[in-house]
């Protein structure tokens, strides 16, 4: 395989280019009877749509989604869900100067060395669009998951240096500042750092942070499919996605035994944990507490500052990218880690499924 | 699939317990014709073996390996290589106690979760000498790699809160020192901070970081099995990993794209980069500079420290951990973490060579 | 998986239903590089349209293709290619009556045992219009074998109990004819059949033969992944399709060593073989013969004639079935074998680009 | 991957050549707790063990399985269930002379042309040796499945052109006579053909049939994993065997469908099929009757009188192959078409887990 499909029982297959038709997904091993609408995966995608702030690209595409097949009065049927973005509000013409120009930070070279040529319009297969359809398929993975309790949800933790107080986490401040910051203060600090670097035409990362409650313990593969292996493919997978990490992370490299050990403890006859330095994994294996992982992203590549590059022939050029680019990719990145999350932990909670004989007793013993 | 299979075309199927008859893997996907014998797996598995230095546990396993199948007058034969190292020194009853206690920071919990029991002896599945496979399949993968010209090294960056410098890499340093860092200064402070660990029954942990050198452009695909991701789930699938990053990984988060993007510069005809913050790959491909990766390590959760947990019944427990564990498992994990990248870098080498016509009309068109 | 993904390393996602918006496929994996256009695909699928003798339904669907992604400048650009035919013509109503009514021969019944409910308007997944998923990926296979030199070419070597006498085998007489046949007397005799089913409301099937030429000797994996596994999986993957036989197959059943096995000889200083009972495979292996395999075709289960059947709820009817079907669905089928054979092939041809360590030193040692 | 995996969820992956170390299979995704001993695989492995008859090779191998890991006091444990079987009786030396010759039947010279060189020891990995990993694994997948209600049984339909007659059909028959045969008087005349083709130093095939009962309807998913396509794929691997069929088979394409549809009906309030023409499987899912196959298998190439071949040089040759070959491999790949076919089904049992909604909600809403 060439890399465009994921998962092992709810499999996403992706294609599409910035510039071509559309963009689209088609989920195979959904399990029938999920009531599935359009709906249910426009609203997704509408919380990566551009043009919802200052913050980023200026681009005015609708990014209606229409589901081809694989659902009949109202339920998905078991057979493949197809999933289908039409382009619009392309400018190909803007990107007629890059045809041989290979930009910094993007796939531009790297595509060509792969292949041989490319579609450079838009950024062509390696576009941020093509999010679309992992949002797409995270909005049916997100629905299944609701459906047994489990909910997935991200936001921004840190935006360039600024960085959310965890201190002061409140979940509704997500919504109403453009950063998807969960404290109000960072917001505005992250504002004017923002601000700062589109003066000087540059750009700008940061952190999104993702949590999974209500997870049951059990999910993960003991060995290559750890739960924290699966979600760092997924998430690293993403475009501008330079790190991952699981519970303390790079922190609990730093930190001891003793502190970064979580106690089990007994609550009201359940199994639970005094801490959750682990991020809600052990072995690899879900252990029912919160799911916690966090991605770096990169400073969006393109900016109007002027930067030094070559063309595919080698000569040397001063390159400022105008067009309409977003100078901080983060608010709308944050729906798509949410996506591969969602993807990742319905697919393990298939898998999971057959790990028991007693399950398939259970289920075949009627 | 229940995750003990790793790779798409060079796949590595590992099995075994602690304390069972042995541990092993299977590759499949060997190209034939590569030259190969146990002394080149035996190498690497010397570098993981236990009880080369105070910093690590006392067990004396020799660790010895054997082909099964797949080599014949030396070389490979292009079907399974199987490989074999039985298990030996075992003290199974060391772990009698522990046969219905759950150790904190350990897989017992969330394995009974997910199976409903399991074989509590040395941590069964999850314990450390599952990376015996990994291991032995990895140098099988370097022996490849090596014959076309690309190198992988792994070293500790840091050791708990002491990191390396940077400025002072000596790689033949990385050799001299217990803890395998490139840098004398550091490891003194290191061996310091790691006996004070020991002197109250706590362990350390610390980052591993790996490079790779002379790897085409091209490798990796570009949406869901990108090299970061191909890469990501290798790390993360071996056991004490926290969190993985690539090049400048969580530091890109606060850059910006004028301080981030590497320039494109012609050297001596040929496309390279003044800097490496992508550490090599750029839209999840491999950019032909040289691959920059780190991996956070845990510490070691078995300690002697007391420590508070439940029994299986739910029943509080005081525990303190005394048997023959490692204070310290960064210096045995760098072989790990350097062979899960190569078995990575392999895989994807081998599925490049589809990724153009003229590679097919190449090789059947003669 | 659910099952809607076929191949390895070029893999075909198939999705759509008989009356939803349309029928898809999503190649991943096709080399770049590849000329394609719409009418490379059009004209296979042309071959599979309803409507072109008295002997198939009298549908009039255009089936038009529209390549959606993964081709740029006229040549395929190594990510997917993205294939869409949109749905017409469909008489949805024509299906009400049946939609609690189990068709014998039909998958209404194991569908509903396997999903709890099913779309069944039109066979809904498992209709025949399914099949252009795999027509339109096969045409692309196609290209890229030919590209290579490899042909591949299907016909009806049996239509009911009429068989086609091999002794007469005319190339050019499989497209004068309505049913591929290679043999005029047989075309009139199998007419003669046919027509005779027809009067009866009964329908007829049939055995088509699928032959490659050029192959490259050494494609197929010696165990699990046998040339005449692969092909074996993607043949009886085809509804109608009820068994499959490679080069003398059941015969050789009945044969005896010294007349099954074929004698190797030294042909102009190439190794070949005196006879072709094996059909071009050895250990699972192309050995550089003629490919040559048979599939076995049920009559269609749709009938005129009064048949016994029961309802959703178990009710005894006397069923009837009117509408629009093929009393023969061999000659559409022709084209779906052939394409069933040519992902196959190219597949393998993919994945035997790895199986020598010297072909990665011709292609990375530049 | 090379193609020794097999399955999706319940994965075996075969490795080992004929005169190498020993044969062995890992089986990945068994459920936890199973009973499972080293003795419910050994009695499958005798059944193919060779010198049981007159008509089968003289070699004297005990063949003992031992269980590496995956088992944890008495049942499965979830972790990969290694199996190994040592290699012994081994003349090697008998394959000295054939080290550069081609026999004809065998794959001695398509590995050559695939990988270069061969292990031409016993065949090496195209050996019918290789038939062990499958054997055990089955085993294992046949002991989940009876815990399960499912019983699979192969026996020979026919050896050589000698048919058993399905109106005498004894089950107890076909472990009296050497030949597996159903039938006492088809044995006689079986054991007639047989020695007359060892007095000419000749071989024989035949035809094995294997059915299944009690299997669920809803196994086997609609489009390319058929549950057809996968047993076919199965059957189509095992190394004689030449063509493959369900149900009526061959027969079905000469027959209408008025005389192959099986009509509905109401058994006792369960919805059942009349006839079952179609082998128990609609659509490519089971369709809860009995499911039926048959597997042809060619002549052993093996032979003692005199064939014509060549060398790898070319250099032609008057061969004659003396050793201890069966002249009839039959009876020995009865357990293997019952234990591919037990694998495929146990496989698909695991993947219909998870096709409903429904079956979630009863696993994991407690």
């Amino acid at each position: 395989m060439a890399g465009s499909t994921f998962g092992t029982l709810f499999t996403v297959t992706s294609w599409g280019e910035s510039h071509g038709r559309g963009i689209g997904a088609v989920i195979d091993g959904c399990p029938a009877g999920l009531p599935l609408c359009e709906e249910d995966i426009q609203r997704y995608l509408n919380r990566r749509r551009p043009g919802q702030s200052a913050y980023t690209t200026g681009r005015r595409e609708k990014d209606l989604v229409t589901i081809l097949s694989g659902v009949f009065d109202g339920r998905t049927t078991g057979t493949p869900v197809s999933l289908l973005v039409p382009n619009e509000d392309q400018h190909s013409s803007d990107y007629d100067k890059l045809y041989d120009i290979y930009r910094p930070g993007h796939a531009d070279y790297t595509f060509d060395a792969k292949y041989g040529f490319r579609d450079h319009r838009g950024g062509g297969r390696s576009s941020g669009r093509e999010t679309i359809a992992r949002v797409a398929a995270g909005a049916v993975a997100m629905k299944a998951l609701a459906s047994l309790g489990v909910t997935v949800r991200a936001y921004a933790s840190a935006i360039g240096p600024v960085k959310a107080d965890p201190a002061v986490f409140d979940p509704d401040e997500t919504g109403r500042n453009p950063f998807c910051l969960p404290d109000a203060d960072a917001a505005l600090r992250a504002e004017a750092f923002v601000r700062e670097c589109m003066a000087r035409g540059d750009s700008a990362g940061g952190i999104i942070e993702c949590v999974a409650d209500c997870l049951p313990a059990g999910l993960g593969q003991p060995v290559f499919d750890k739960l924290d292996a699966c979600l760092g493919r997924a998430i690293l997978s993403i475009g501008a996605v330079k790190g991952v990490e699981i519970g303390d992370g790079f922190a609990a490299a730093a930190a001891t035994g003793l502190t970064n050990n979580d106690a089990f403890v007994n609550r009201k006859g359940m199994i639970a944990k005094k801490t959750n330095h682990s991020g809600g994994i052990l072995g690899g294996i879900s252990d029912g507490s919160r799911l916690i992982l966090r991605a770096a992203i990169k400073p969006t590549p393109s900016i109007g500052a002027v930067q030094e590059t070559v063309s595919r022939q080698g000569e040397a050029i001063q390159l400022s990218i105008h067009g309409r680019h977003d100078p901080l990719i983060v608010p709308r990145a944050v729906v798509v880690v949410e996506a591969m999350t969602a993807i990742t932990l319905f697919d393990l909670l298939l898998q999971n499924m057959t790990c028991r004989m007693e399950y398939l007793e259970q289920i075949y013993k009627k």
